[in-house]
């Protein structure tokens, strides 16, 4: 059986250093892992949509801003589809069967779709996309007849609910899709990266994410102005590094070859980390070598992502081509399910005999 | 504007006198009335799949059934485009979109749906897709710009819900999509024709119907054993017209003509009636009366039906045309809503240059 990968993000703002480290530094590994037959990377405007309703715009604008991101990190279109959701229409053909073999109680009891209601605080509000994107999501995942969707442990109860419309639909429809595997990052320290500000979530609205496309001096800027102990006052202090951001980040992106490079009185981490604990170390040391070990992370992003704004109707024709290759595999299963469910009534004469009651 | 009829049924059994007397002989008197510009019956085989998801062979067996029974009726194809819902994709596609407008709490107040829910002892197991059907309906009513939907009272708030849609649609993203008006029957009477048992409501598993498709002697066994007035045991007896299903139908089919072909003895219905309601006038001739105008109206439907049932070929062409022409008239509607949502990407240059933020 084919190895196939299918993952994406919703478009509604630029990527992250939170989004590289969680996942787009993973998916590029896959992707050069030569482990995998087809990868499809899906840019979610529908998704994004379905709470974004009232200003399309955002999403609208996001999309190339997405594209962008991906290009920069590394994704190469010779080897990954890159495509736009809404431009592959057998999705929502997909969801509207599988939207038959799913209680409404079922998708109430999603932990995933409870937690996102309340973060957005729409209780009684929530539109019924909204509700129902578990659906929608087993259909991009089974259209592409992915096997594995790399995503954060966070995400398991939709993977799970599209186990449960995978095996529902075989069981009345006989064997037709493919049942996919999540596939946990490698690295759990990158699993969540806070924001500049301590906060668990880097927002958009916060003001305190680093974006791979901002410049040097913006992430100068923001890794000089990030939040780190609050006790660690005067330098000899001890500090924390349990919940300081700086130490996150540097968990995160810190190579050992960089102290050699840029911080030469430590061998590593540990031995750095150490200091710090004790007292004698102070933040703004800290910070710099931070912003030595980001800036040697982000340049190359930020310079391929520069050779790519050069090139947007390239980009573009980028995302063309991927949405319809997509279409044509989506397609391809569409036809799959129809038979399975005998709805094809125009593909296949034996259906206007059997048709005869 | 052009006046536009959006009509259809969902195909889970033949086509009974309840819904000719309903809405099937309504719309071949609106569709000969030459005040229709376009008329589209649909056979809302995606719809019947919301709740017929285990069995979907009972849905496909019915749709050349109920095709028979269209064109038994006087559906005329060159003068209404009878088509397949599922043969209709972009129909889901505007689900897909609508389905964002819409919160859950709106749909959950929805009269016809909480009754409907309650009709099939749904409670906490509704699927989905049925729950969603009023977005599914609003999607095929605006698909075709209906501006006219002949339906019976009991599908008014489906109708204001589709409103709500096309309103909040239009206020989001701009003046798109057309509202409908609902057009009830003209006969009050003929609403709602109760089974042959007397309960109100025909079904094939109570076995209490008269297909359009039953033979003659069918017909007539079925007339012989309806159910009357149960205190009406001797013909002297005084009896009652109201609820009394063999007046019902005689109300719903009886021509004046009649009178003087099969019953001289009396002018009019007024004059049987109050015979039965004085006493002296027995079920079994009533019956008889009512057999001969119900064979007197169901014979060329019947013949027309056994006509068109030696031409089995022709009739799937009528439904492949017509789902072709249906699906270029909602392609077209789609392609306005899709341009109106800005999310025409690769149709719309400007959409290029916007897209840098």
């Amino acid at each position: 059986m084919k190895k196939i990968i299918l993952t994406g993000d919703r478009p509604t703002g630029r990527l992250h250093v939170g989004h590289y480290v969680g996942s787009l530094s993973e998916r590029v590994r896959l992707q050069n892992s030569g482990k995998f037959d087809e990868i499809y990377i899906m840019i979610a405007d529908a998704q994004a949509l379905t709470d974004n309703a009232d200003h399309p715009e955002k999403v609208r604008k996001n999309i190339l801003q997405v594209a962008l991101d991906y290009l920069a990190c590394g994704i190469d279109p010779e080897k990954s589809t890159i495509f736009i959701q809404s431009m592959v229409p057998e999705l929502t053909e997909l969801t509207f069967y599988y939207m038959n073999l799913v209680t409404v109680s079922r998708v109430q009891r999603n932990p995933t779709v409870k937690a996102e209601i309340q973060m957005r605080n729409f209780e009684a509000s929530i539109p019924v996309g909204f509700f129902t994107y578990p659906i929608s999501q087993a259909a991009d995942i089974t259209a592409f007849r992915a096997t594995t969707v790399p995503v954060g442990e966070d995400q398991m109860p939709m993977l799970e609910q599209c186990k449960e419309i995978v095996h529902k639909f075989n069981s009345v429809y006989g064997e037709t899709l493919t049942e996919p595997e999540i596939l946990l990052p490698s690295n759990k320290a990158c699993l969540r990266l806070p924001g500049i500000d301590g906060k668990a979530k880097m927002s958009k609205s916060l003001g305190n994410c680093i974006y791979l496309s901002d410049s040097e001096a913006d992430v100068k800027k923001k890794i000089m102005s990030m939040f780190t102990d609050p006790n660690h006052l005067r330098v000899e202090d001890p500090g924390k590094v349990e919940g300081n951001p700086v130490f996150i980040y540097l968990d995160a992106f810190c190579r050992p070859e960089y102290f050699a490079e840029f911080l030469p009185d430590y061998q590593n981490l540990d031995e750095l980390k150490a200091h710090y604990q004790r007292g004698g170390l102070g933040d703004v040391k800290v910070k710099k070598f931070l912003n030595n070990v980001m800036q040697a992370e982000l340049s190359p992003i930020r310079a391929r992502r520069q050779e790519w704004e050069k090139r947007i109707p390239d980009v573009f024709d980028i995302l063309k081509e991927g949405s319809k290759a997509a279409e044509a595999k989506a397609a391809e299963t569409l036809r799959d399910v129809k038979a399975s469910m005998r709805i094809n009534y125009f593909d296949d004469d034996s259906l206007i005999d059997t048709i005869e009651d």
